[in-house]
C-alpha cells in the first residue's frame, strides 16, 4: 500500500484568519486531522464532514496523548494510506516540536510538509498594539519557552530538577540574556546609550513561572522600571492586556491565567498609541446570533471585524421536510408561476427536483418570482433567472407587482409552510 | 468625507500559500496596494482587477520611495475613503517598519489593523529542514537584522558610522550575543553542559555583512565548528541553501546573493534528515505549460506541489467569437440534441444565452450531452444535468452511444468550431 502523507500546519496564534491559506488547503483535504489545544474550533470546519479528528491535548501539564503516542498515531494513520493534517497552535516549530515529529516521520519513511504559521510570539503583541522591533527602540527579538520542558520535568532528572526549580535559571529561558552587560569594547562603536531593552524579550507559556522570569531578568540587571505586558488570548476576542514594569507585573499579573504571552521592552510603550484590536468599536461585548447556523456566519463576520465576539445560537433551524410527498406532487404538474420568498426554499426544491433526477429545465414555460436579490442569486446558481423580483422585498409588493394572475396555478414554496406542514 | 481604512498586512516569507485567510480577504477589498520588493506578485492577483497597485521598492539599497513617502501616500489615500492594504514582505512588525506606519495613521487618525504574517526568519529555516527550536538543542532562538537601519547608514550620524562601518558591532545585530559566557552561579543549576549554541541565532537581510556578523560571532565565543545555514529565496522555488560553519560560511556563501537568511547553531544540523522541502520529487525543474491561462492553473499547482516552479507560457488562447450571428442563430432553432465537447464551449453558449436574457429554460425538450466530466461540471453549475456522458471522453464514443439520431437536429457548439468560422 502507498504510504499517505502528513502535513504538520501551523495553526496561527487564535484567531482563525490567521491561518494560512496553504494550511486551509491541507485541511480542506484532511483525512484525518491531529490537533492540539489552543487550536482554534473554527479551523476544524474547514475538514470534510467525514474527516476523523483526534484531540491530543497540550497544555503544560495536560497531555493527552504523549509526544510518543503522537508520533506513533502519525505514522499510523499515514500508513493506512491517509492524508493526515497534524495541526498545531501557532508554528510548528516554535516550541511546537514538529520537529521531533518530523523526525519520526523520517524514520518510518513517511512523506511530510511543514506548513508554518503565524506564530503568537509575534502576533499576540503586534495585537496589543506592540511592534516587536521598532526602529531606534527594539533592533531584535528573541523568544523563549517559559515553561520547563518535558525533559526537565519528567524521567531521570527529575529529582535534580525539583531541587533547582525554585531557582530562576531553571525555567527554559533565561540562557540568552545571561552577562548581557556589554563590555567596554564592544560598547565603543555603538551610537547612543546601550541599555538592554533594546533587544525584545518574549516568553511564551510564562505564567506558571512569571515570577522567576521576572526574578532573572531583575538580576540580569533590567531595570525593574522596563515596560512589560501580558497578553492573554491573543488575537482573540477574549484578548486581555495587562501592562506593568518588571517592577510590579507579578503583582499586576496576579488573576491572568494561561494562555499568555509575556513581552518586555521598551516597544510594550508603543502600544497606548498602537492598540488598535482592543479599540474597535465593538471590542469587549459578546454578541448572540440567533439566526439559523446556515445563515448566521455573514452576520457573524460582520460583528468580528468590528470587534465583537459573536455567538452563534440559532433558535431557527431548517429542515428537510419529513415528508416530501407535498413538494414532489406539486413538481409534477405544471404552474405558470412559481414564487419563492427565500433561499431555503429554493434549495429545497432543488433537492427535490434532483431527486426526481430533472434540473433546471423542469421550469420551461414556468414563470420565476424571486422576493429579493439573495433569493434570486439561489436561482441563478441553478442556471435560472429571476422574471420578476419586487422593488420591495415584502409579500405585498409580490402581489402588487405581479400582475393579473387570475385562473393561474401558482406554486408557492416557502419554509414555515413547510413547518405548517409539520405542526 | 469618511475616512478609508488601512490594512498592514504581512504577505509571509514568499511561497504565495503562506500568506494568511485575513491577508487575503483584505486585498479581495482593496481599492489601493502599496507593496514592497520581495512580495510575490501572485498575491496581487488577489486583489480586484482595479484595484491600484503602488510598488515602494524596498531593498536595503532600493528605495523607491522613501518611509515619509510611503507614509505619506498610506494616509493621502485612506483620506480619500479608500480601502489601503500595505502589502509587506513576512511580517509587518519584523523590521518591516509597520510600527511607523501604524504611528503615521494614529497621528493622521486613520483607522488600521494589522495582520500578522509568517515570518521568513522561522519559515525559511522550516523549509531548509531547520526547526528554529527543538528539545534538547535549541531552547529558544533570536531574530536580528543584518543591515544597517537607516538611522545609522544616513543623516547626521554618517560619518561617525562610517568610521566604525567595518567594526563588527556597526551592524545592528551582535547587542544580544554580547558577553554570552554564563557566570558560574548560574550554570550550577542547568543541567548538562551550557553551550551558546543552545539560542539559534537568524540574521535577515544579513548577506551585505555576512563578514562581520561572522567576525562578530566568533569573537564573542561561538566556536568556529558551530553550524550554520544561509537559505536564499527561502520558501519559493528558488531556494537555495548553504551548509556550513562559522569557520567557512563566509567562503562557502561566496556567490550567494541576497535575498537570504543567516541561521547559526546546533538545529542547522537537522537539516541532513529534515530538508522535505527540497526533496521533493521535482524539486530545481522549471517546467512550461502551454495550456492557455485560464485551464493552466490547476496544472501548475499539481506541479508546484511535487516542487517543480510551474511557468505558465500559454500557447492556446480562448476568445470569444468576433461574430456571435451564428450561435445566436443557432440557439433560436429547436435542437434534439446539444452536444458539448468542452467547458468551453458550455460557456460560449451560456454567455450568448445571457446576452439574449435566457437561462437554463432554453434547454426544455433539448437532450444534453458532455464529452465528459469537467464539461458535465459546467453544465452543472448552470442548473443542467448531461442527459448522456460517454464512458469513454472522446467523439466516437458520443456517437456510438447517443443512439439513433437520424433525422434529428444536432448542436455541436466546438471551440475550434468557432476558430474555423474565424479562419
Amino acid at each position: 500500500m502507498i504510504s499517505g502523507i502528513v502535513y504538520i500546519v501551523g495553526a496561527g496564534p487564535g484567531d482563525p484568519g490567521l491561518i494560512t491559506v496553504k494550511g486551509v488547503e491541507c485541511l480542506r483535504r484532511a483525512d484525518v486531522i491531529i490537533y492540539d489545544r489552543l487550536v482554534s474550533p473554527h479551523l476544524l470546519d474547514y475538514a470534510p464532514f467525514q474527516a476523523e479528528r483526534i484531540y491530543v491535548g497540550k497544555a503544560s501539564s495536560d497531555h493527552i496523548l504523549s509526544q510518543k503516542e503522537t508520533n506513533r498515531l502519525l505514522v499510523e494513520r499515514a500508513r493506512q494510506g491517509k492524508t493526515v493534517v497534524r495541526l498545531k497552535g501557532g508554528d510548528p516549530f516554535v516550541f511546537g516540536r514538529g520537529g521531533e515529529e518530523a523526525l519520526a516521520l523520517v524514520e518510518a519513511c513517511i512523506p511530510f510538509e511543514v506548513v508554518p504559521g503565524v506564530t503568537s510570539a509575534i502576533a499576540a503583541p503586534a495585537y496589543a498594539g506592540i511592534p516587536v522591533t521598532h526602529r531606534g527602540v527594539a533592533r531584535s527579538f528573541a523568544v523563549f519557552s517559559g515553561h520547563r520542558t518535558e525533559g526537565e520535568t519528567r524521567g531521570g532528572g527529575d529529582a535534580e530538577t525539583a531541587a533547582v526549580s525554585s531557582q530562576p535559571s531553571a525555567v527554559s529561558r533565561p540562557l540568552s540574556a545571561i552577562s548581557r552587560q556589554p563590555s567596554a569594547d564592544t560598547l565603543g562603536s555603538e551610537r547612543g546609550p546601550w541599555t538592554v531593552e533594546r533587544e525584545t524579550q518574549i516568553f511564551l507559556m510564562g505564567m506558571e513561572n512569571l515570577g522567576s522570569i521576572v526574578a532573572s531578568l531583575l538580576e540580569e540587571g533590567y531595570s525593574s522600571e522596563t515596560p512589560v505586558a501580558l497578553v492573554r488570548w491573543g488575537t482573540t476576542p477574549q484578548q486581555e492586556t495587562v501592562v506593568g514594569t518588571l517592577g510590579d507585573i507579578v503583582e499586576r499579573g496576579r488573576g491572568v491565567h494561561p494562555p499568555a504571552v509575556l513581552v518586555v521592552g521598551q516597544v510594550v510603550s508603543l502600544r497606548e498609541r498602537l492598540k488598535w484590536f482592543e479599540d474597535r468599536p465593538l471590542f469587549g461585548k459578546r454578541i448572540l446570533v440567533t439566526r439559523s447556523r446556515e445563515q448566521a456566519s455573514k452576520l457573524s463576520c460582520l460583528l468580528a471585524e468590528q470587534g465583537a465576539e459573536p455567538i452563534d445560537f440559532p433558535v431557527i433551524q431548517i429542515l428537510p421536510m419529513e415528508d416530501d410527498t407535498p413538494l414532489d406532487e406539486a413538481l409534477a404538474h405544471p404552474h405558470d408561476w412559481v414564487i419563492f420568498t427565500s433561499a431555503n426554499g429554493v434549495k429545497a426544491v432543488w433537492d427535490r427536483l434532483q431527486a426526481a433526477g430533472r434540473d433546471a429545465r423542469a421550469f420551461a414555460g414556468v414563470r420565476l418570482c424571486a422576493i429579493g436579490p439573495a433569493t434570486a442569486a439561489e436561482l441563478a446558481s441553478h442556471g435560472l433567472h429571476a422574471d420578476f423580483v419586487p422593488a420591495e422585498y415584502v409579500a405585498e409588493a409580490i402581489v402588487a407587482g405581479i400582475g393579473d394572475v387570475a385562473g393561474q396555478r401558482i406554486m408557492l414554496p416557502r419554509a414555515d409552510i413547510a413547518q405548517e406542514f409539520l405542526a
